[in-house]
């Protein structure tokens, strides 16, 4: 059960969506006036309204003057999707990680518009409660802490996380889950607990150069799956694949992959699940934008689909309220004790502080509430980027049209250079990441990825606007050429 | 320049120590009526007389009634130093995480008297002061501290290191220090920054159980260097080895080995470090002990001693002040670069506020006196733990005289067999480490480890002394056979 929102009127503009998407409201129909819906759901008329004016924003409803709000037409996507990439899948090395650390190093420098990195700010986060608990557990039971707590990690955190499992349509229990310095350690656990140096992982493509800088420095070969902007890789294509090559385990995100946001129809996921299961590949699935989704429901992530059987499972709350914490987990499954032991000889265990808190933040409840106000933030800030990404790109710019998280996936003609793009906006004082450290093979140099990470402002939006148009510059420079 | 400390008595116990083990007391002699040496110190009558208590039960004063103080007799062991073991260094793969994590868990169990676990007690450590400052980062500047900070760590606290580094001889920069998560990940970057799959790294033996444990997650081959249980490996045997085999790294603690207490004299470090540097050799410190030398000066590690040219320096705040913390460095000089890919590519980079917290404390000034108070409280509890070893162990058992940290090696005579006394052991609550998990071939079964890391009690002392009964019972059984 949920607690009471202190954010009534995003539970109330969820309602109005849904009651759109499933056609008991239809485009042009009109919505019961501000008074009379609060009357109906015994809220003030100013929640009421807040919720009608968020969805306006939003272009779900528009607004008539003396008249009142309306079923907005459906959208109109001014800009197409993102190509599927056509590109043969080849095992190969990794060679990235000097790419990575320079992306990362402006990513993190506040005095650029942040469009490149995928921490959310503070101010989107608003993790003062989580911080107050850990203020609590530090200064009342410090000593108590004060020592290593289980290679599992804090065994009320590991209890806290298996409840919320049942929201994700996946009953865990506290032993099925050992804590992780963030997904990233989490990925590193299940990689080395089922693959060896030089052995071939397959992957989404483009997909996270973070995954990719991972795979480099474990010494793994890589192969690079088509991934279609909406659906997800091509099953049959791996399966051709996996006739011709061994792979050790592939690493997918079900829900909301980075960068392009993609979720998986759930008959694909089975038939995938059903495919890699044959074959004896296991699945290392990562879901840390899992909890991030605009639509009714939470997509049921592949270890809910499984039962776990196949599925090494990592997430954590460095997207939806603490980076700073660098909490993750992992459910292993059958791969658990080799996962515990690799936890035990690479940091022994996770701070205990951090843990307590996260606990303590989880049991009151109000993680349901903060989650239900941030994808609201995420997706509104997604909506308006789109709006300036088709106001100031190139008329032939791709873009994706994500199911969740916070970052868009952006294609331009060839020979369009993001490289040459991202020198020129670093000069302007913008950052963004380039698409070609979404590929092992360097693949994806037209492309580009932003992020929505922060609350909006016309800094973000100038800053979106002025890499459209110095876009279009280039374009303009090539087509001139 | 320390600050003024809270625990004065244990500067002038200090000092009594310095002018007895440089000549300038000799045995015999009479110290200072309280009330003179108090006058002479500017300090209370009581504590000068809590200073010359101290001494008194550590042995090195003996008070006569109506006399005063005198300096002790040279204190005379009554039990022999363990043997340096005869064994022949031969690469071997290692097959120990099985047992490490059977003695991990009841090592952490906390119904057991604890003389198997390395974690100092929270009444030992008294890090209340680093809590509040943790409480009170987390309350006023949450907020600014909820985003991932640089993979190398936090820049004050890489600072605050930098600065402390003056004191164990060797100058660092900020640039220098890259945070971790405890001393396991530090030994973890240095391994994979310097060594491959199938490589093979030279250790001491014994050696640590963990190392152990994180070579043979790592798939790296071990070769152990006997070593003295005073001075440490044996250069000479290390040299012959070198000409017959390739060996990617060398992992050693220069002062205060685990589980001998060994500390190698300044001469053979140089020796030593001057072999590795011509045979191309790294060398992987792990000085996490190093701040609880027991002899008036900090030893020198080896990167204060080859000015960081071949060394990769590894070590933590777990056993000095915070555990629950879990933050480590590691100075990697060179092979700086490699590491910092790793650290991102393992764990992306350190949690936050507790760095700040850690930040905060080291700026304040306190630590060393706060070191100076657990260098003592190990000390003592040292002393009294080879007492009660003495009093009740069999009088052929050889104990270790550790130059530092907090833990004695037993060697009794063969066929003495420490996984029985540890199965005894248990059944009567008591809990220490059995010698065969310090070694990748599982020498060592005759011997253990018992840590004095509690606060010392009855209880303690009934479990080492019940210890000493059964091993001299279970060598009776043997002598009847």
């Amino acid at each position: 059960m949920d607690m009471p929102s202190p954010y009534r009127y995003l539970q109330l503009a969820d309602l109005i969506v849904n009651m759109i998407d499933n056609g008991a409201l239809s485009p042009g129909k009109r919505l019961p006036s501000v008074r009379a819906f609060s009357e109906q759901h015994g809220v003030s008329v100013f929640t009421a309204l807040r919720a009608y004016r968020l969805l306006e924003d939003r272009g779900r409803l528009v607004s008539r003057p003396q008249s009142g709000f309306y079923v907005a037409e459906a959208r109109r996507h001014r800009l197409a999707l993102p190509s599927v990439p056509r590109l043969k899948p080849k095992a190969s090395t990794v060679s990235i990680s000097g790419a990575v650390a320079g992306l990362l190093e402006h990513a993190s420098n506040q005095a650029l518009v942040p469009l490149g990195c995928t921490v959310p700010d503070a101010s989107i986060l608003q993790a003062r409660r989580l911080d107050l608990a850990l203020a609590r557990a530090a200064r009342l039971h410090g000593d108590r802490h004060n020592i290593y707590c289980p290679p599992q990690g804090e065994p009320g955190l590991r209890q806290e996380i298996a409840r919320r499992s049942m929201r994700m349509g996946h009953v865990m229990s506290p032993d099925d889950v050992l804590i992780t310095s963030g997904c990233t350690e989490a990925l590193l656990l299940a990689l080395t607990a089922v693959a060896d140096r030089g052995d071939t992982i397959a992957v989404e493509s483009p997909t996270y150069f973070g995954l990719l800088h991972t795979l480099e420095m474990l010494g793994l070969k890589v192969i690079e799956l088509p991934t279609d902007p909406v659906s997800g890789i091509d099953i049959d294509m791996l399966s051709s694949l996996l006739d011709a090559q061994s792979v050790a385990a592939c690493v997918l995100s079900s829900g909301f992959s980075n960068p392009l946001g993609s979720e998986m129809p759930e008959a694909n996921k089975l038939a995938l699940l059903s495919l890699l299961a044959q074959r004896g590949v296991p699945l290392i699935e990562d879901d840390v934008y899992g909890d991030i989704h605009f639509g009714r429901e939470r997509p049921k992530p592949f270890i809910a689909l499984d039962g776990g059987e196949n599925t090494l499972y990592c997430s954590s709350f460095s997207k939806c309220l603490a980076p700073g914490y660098r909490v993750g987990w992992i459910a292993a499954g059958r791969y658990s004790q080799r996962v515990l032991e690799r936890k035990l000889a690479f940091s022994l265990c996770s701070p205990v502080l951090p843990q307590v808190a996260l606990t303590e933040f989880l049991a009151s409840g109000l993680y349901d509430a903060h989650l239900r106000r941030i994808r609201h933030a995420f997706q509104d800030n997604l909506v308006r980027m789109t709006r300036v990404i088709e106001d100031s790109f190139p008329p032939a710019t791709k873009v994706s049209r994500p199911a969740g998280g916070f970052v868009l996936w952006l294609e331009l003609p060839r020979p369009f250079d993001s490289r040459a793009l991202f020198d020129e906006a670093l000069e302007d004082g913008i950052c963004f990441a380039p698409g070609d450290v979404f590929s092992a093979h360097r693949h994806f140099r037209n492309c580009l990825r932003l992020s929505a990470a922060s609350v909006w402002s016309e800094r973000i939006e100038n800053g979106v606007r002025r890499l459209g148009q110095l876009a279009a510059a280039q374009l303009a420079r090539h087509a001139a050429a």
